[in-house]
């Protein structure tokens, strides 16, 4: 049997193991349907609402699953993570659920929601000037001097089971409704979700074409995966997308990325909040920017979704009320 | 074994055959949690989201239950249904669903956006005059012509027992998960869906204590349940709750409501406006006023939630953009 890079770092049994850690912890989020959003794109749509897992975003299956993987010795030194975003707050969750002490490094400018929030949970927040400071080596010194771990959001073998989860629940309920989708569309930024989802469903689901979507100008999984080598955002550009602006692709994610997407999209900023109007409209949930990109393929025909059967995955919800007025007003 | 007037026109195995009939037609909605509303509460809130459901509301599920169970011959004469709102899109999706014309009357000021949806749905649309013309007979008189089947509000065995499906998924979850609500709040108009609600609690989770919530002025059901009568509301109030504003409480429904419950509740406009604006951030869903009186009477503490756990019903999202941008906005 041929080893793929996938095999090697995160197998289907780690994402089987991360789901019964995440029993009872996780919402298992529904897949939602609009007869609507169906007339539009010509398809059959069913989108996976991780906005409305714990904490607003799927950042807290993987969170916990690491979280949960230390041993009880190890624990009690907590654990260090650095985020602006989702992250933050699923580990800030996930280590409050499970008594460990956490410690987020966050911008000092980030909204102030997100820091009450994380802080909310029960983390200590440290924070850092974005302009001057190196919020990496900021967490690598606090988790050395503490004997702390580092939960990195993306590039680590337990991060990417738990985020697998969401692979399996969309196999799960598929299996279910007697579907089986043409194609899952996944928003991307490190890749740690969709590399999840593509080990799960490369084997439960193999017929399933899967994709990345990232914000136009941001798409270096898309490039990168084009071309067959890492390839960086060039600098300058800006998005509404605040949570998938890292300029190059993880080193553990990208190799698996590459054994099992079918490729990479992109879309623009209009059309990641006519997507976000329409979640608003049709779904009755609220996505954020980042969260609304895949939805935001399939609405526009970046994807072309007519006659197939397509997940579509809104990875997250946390957004400021007046920012998701100003976005989706036009378009109500 | 005593019998009750619950268990008289509406059984539990009623409620189980709609279940049967829905499997894979209706979301199974997720029951939502958030710590904000939980430290702000004092209490462990499970939100039931049934604005997750197809059409924006629960009320698919009665519909479908109704129209599935009318005989084949009999479906090709149609359905008939009566609504400004969600019953009527309920109807017209089970409809479409099931290959039954449909024809909802509406009034001729609904919003354009709720006949435009009713119509999408695939039902034919009649307008009647709300100052000069009556619904019900016009309605029943569509019916008679025609030989069509009437699918009444809630005052339908089939209908009650199809709402009664969100009591036995409230029951599953709660099982799953371990836990046994202390209260169950749920918003009331003509009473369906408490109804069918607490005639599965009755039996599956007997120690929980079941509430309606109604808009202030229009809480017939709670003061005729502490009357131990019917009371009908006062004429010349208004609420922004368009979905709960009938006078009287239902003939099925009142009885069983009567033997079952614990009481009922009123909360004001300015509490529901907070409500929605409370699931829009912490939950990350759209709740229309209508669906957030619950959710209203736990956060204000209407209900007394500290120390309890309680299962919180949000019923519905259908609003218009603008309104709900007009209601929530001073809460963001």
């Amino acid at each position: 049997m041929p080893s793929s890079p996938a095999s090697e770092s995160v197998a289907v049994s780690d994402i089987e193991t991360a789901a019964e850690r995440l029993r009872g912890v996780a919402v298992r989020t529904p897949l939602l349907a609009s007869g609507a959003i169906d007339s539009r794109t010509g398809g059959t749509i069913l989108v996976k609402a991780e906005m409305l897992q714990r904490t607003g975003s799927f950042k807290l299956r993987g969170a916990y699953n690491r979280v949960a993987a230390i041993d009880p010795q190890q624990r009690r030194r907590g654990v260090v993570a650095y985020s602006s975003g989702n992250h933050a707050q699923g580990v800030a969750a996930a280590a409050g659920m499970l008594g460990v002490p956490a410690t987020i490094v966050m911008p000092a400018d980030a909204p102030a929601a997100k820091l009450d929030g994380t802080r909310a949970l029960g983390a200590d927040v440290v924070l850092y000037d974005r302009a001057t400071g190196d919020r990496e080596a900021i967490a690598a010194e606090i988790a050395n001097d503490r004997g702390a771990t580092l939960i990195p959001p993306f590039d680590d073998p337990h991060v990417i089971a738990g985020q697998g989860t969401v692979g399996l629940e969309i196999a799960d309920q598929a299996d279910a409704r007697g579907v089986v989708f043409d194609a899952v569309l996944v928003p991307c930024s490190g890749g740690g979700l969709v590399s999840g989802i593509a080990t799960v469903l490369s084997d439960r689901m193999p017929e399933a074409k899967i994709y990345t979507v990232e914000p136009e100008g941001f798409d270096d999984t898309a490039r990168s995966l084009a071309a067959g080598a890492v390839v960086r955002n060039e600098p300058g550009r800006t998005s509404i997308c605040d949570g998938l602006l890292l300029p190059v692709p993880g080193t553990l994610t990208l190799p698996i990325n590459q054994t099992l997407l079918a490729g990479g999209l992109a879309v623009d900023d209009d059309a990641v909040a006519e997507a976000m109007a329409a979640a608003f409209r049709h779904l009755k949930v609220v996505a954020e920017p980042s969260g609304a990109v895949a939805l935001a393929a399939a609405l526009t025909g970046t994807f072309d979704c007519c006659g197939k059967t397509v997940c579509v995955v809104c990875s997250g919800g946390n957004v400021d009320g007046r920012t998701f007025f100003d976005l989706v007003g036009p378009y109500l």
